[in-house]
């Protein structure tokens, strides 16, 4: 083994899970599959997975993101065949022409923050300590790749009965969302898919540094709170500088299949110092607005992640249900997420909120500066 | 020159162009704008196009179907930018990376019987007298290459912008229609088509044989009587083995897009010897159902045709207007679509007419046997 990898081993799945459920905000895909999946794997495989940091990574190295696309109310239901992603992966490659030498998460929330490392044991390679988010987001070309420059094609899809789609040439990167969802929606809500391969230093600039690891440090907090019997929603707020937005009951969740996305709204009831207060949430796939009393308080790219209030386990979006008691917490996104350029993608306006404007979560429970202007008149 | 080749060129076009239009059924793509394009392309290149008769194809060559793929409601509003064909031609060479001796057209009704002309003429290949359909069907897999056993994977598809994709792998023929489908919804409705290549003896075996003879045949007929004064309909029935099946006026059109086919029905009140009968067509691109006074007088597969009364003018389905005097037409399909393996794909059970069997248009007007029998009775 490099002396520079690190090794994810059996041991590390819990944490790495509960870690990767969380900065999913709702989304990614529901995690505890993608364990069984890895379990399994590393059982048959040599029983960790090499995790690569980034500085490890050669500069010339070429880097294949992959995860799986689709709507997570599907992915609970149907169980993946488990070479989807491997199939898309190999599809590109046999595109380029070229050896890959490392494959990464394009999200690192949700169950793709677990399954993709199926896919690096199958195809025997490193798998790098980065993603594209630093949490989910619903759709492709949401990720500080292509924002960043990063042409995704050729990507290519692949089901779970092998039907294989390569996006040979697309003159825009939220074209291969458009396709890939039309064509997702056909392969049974869900499927694999790998987009073409990255340079190291490239990935070194622009991807989330050090998530996984971010992930797996993030569970453990949780895990140990738990052991200890202290509040883990505290330890999550402490490790990720997040704010605890609400604690309520659910009252109403509308949720349906729409366009290959679960979309929806969750509608809570207060409890404790929010008694009386409503809030609610709305989702595509992730959770994106958060509003208390009809006041946005949290929007994307900032994290918004419900959690059982007791244990601290992320409820993804496909389980939430009506009378959970949660808490809500809004986790900063990383800073390639906040530039113009990324808001552009990633912000409230890229998903149709026109009235929103995004003040990162830290500010926004400061009293906005006009209200400050206007008292002091 | 090959002697065994014909020459297509700039006279014959305008005889292709409407005996195209005719087998057409109703679509295929109106052939007015394909023709100008192909004339475009004729003083471009060297005059003609090479007609590869099918006798004059090698057993191990390799030919690849094309077409263009869409809404006939669109096309006709959405120029095409020329090369989309040809790109999806190279994207399937570059994924077979076998060298490609001729094309030929996936179907020969509408501006796909000479549109692809335009593709063999930019890739300095010869064009295969034959094709898939004998006539144009709203579907990708309805042709005798995927009925008799043809893999089309890889096909692909490009558009106006360039955007290509690759089917690379397909389980089953259907799957390239609804993924390619969904693809061109997104594509703005119109893009380009090829399909994996067929050696020569499966072309020659499975495609319906010397059709684009047949339509330029069909054309000089049409235009002949034109000239002559005689009955054009009258022409296209002896040259095709038809029946006239209806006359009358355009009562009513009922038209949509639907996940990106035309779909609707055209409703007509019948003048002449058809005087207070009515009739109706079912629409999905081209003609798929024709029913005199309730009762359904010709299917899919065979040929239902709408021609101007007078100038026997084919109609395609995108252009039929509320007060056209029309007639309509039966036309025998190719043998290769009457079998039990094809009536699966293109009889009127696959387009969800549940109820209806079909019967040849030649026996559809003799009695049927059950009545004959009652009658001696």
């Amino acid at each position: 083994m490099n002396k520079n990898m690190q090794r994810l081993s059996k041991q590390d799945l819990e944490a790495l899970t509960v870690g990767a459920a969380i900065l999913g905000s709702g989304g990614g895909g529901n995690p505890y599959y993608g364990k069984l999946h890895l379990l399994q794997q590393l059982a048959k495989h040599n029983g960790h997975v090499d995790l690569m940091p980034l500085h490890a990574l050669d500069d010339n190295a070429l880097v294949v993101a992959i995860s799986g696309m689709g709507a997570p109310t599907v992915s609970i239901e149907k169980i993946c065949e488990g070479q989807e992603m491997l199939r898309a992966l190999q599809a590109v490659q046999r595109a380029t022409g070229k050896r890959i030498d490392a494959v990464m998460t394009a999200e690192v929330g949700g169950a793709n923050g677990v399954r993709p490392m199926v896919t690096a044991l199958q195809a025997h390679l490193p798998f790098v300590d980065a993603d594209g988010m630093g949490r989910a987001f619903p759709e492709m070309h949401m990720n500080t790749f292509s924002i960043y420059g990063h042409c995704s094609a050729p990507a290519a899809m692949s089901d779970a009965h092998s039907n294989t789609v390569l996006f040979a040439h697309l003159v825009d990167e939220a074209r291969l969302e458009r396709l890939a969802r039309a064509c997702v929606v056909h392969m049974g809500c869900t499927a694999g898919i790998a987009t073409a391969p990255m340079t190291g230093s490239f990935v070194k600039q622009y991807a989330v540094p050090n998530s996984v690891t971010q992930a797996l440090q993030l569970g453990q907090r949780v895990l140990a709170a738990r052991a200890q019997g202290t509040d883990p929603i505290a330890a999550i707020c402490r490790h990720q500088a997040g704010l605890r937005l609400f604690c309520g009951k659910i009252v109403d969740v509308q949720r349906r299949l729409q366009g290959g996305f679960a979309v929806g709204q969750v509608h809570l009831q207060g409890i404790q110092q929010y008694q009386d207060q409503t809030a609610q949430i709305d989702v595509q796939n992730e959770n994106l607005l958060f509003r208390c009393q009809g006041r946005v308080t949290a929007c994307v790219p900032d994290l918004i992640v419900v959690l059982d209030a007791h244990t601290g386990q992320a409820i993804s979006t496909e389980l939430l249900r009506y009378g959970q008691t949660v808490s809500v917490l809004g986790l900063p996104c990383h800073d390639l997420l906040r530039t113009p350029q990324a808001l552009n993608i990633v912000g409230p306006t890229a998903f149709g909120y026109d009235e929103v404007t995004y003040r990162p979560i830290a500010t926004q429970h400061e009293p906005p500066r006009s209200a400050l202007t206007n008292s002091a008149i």
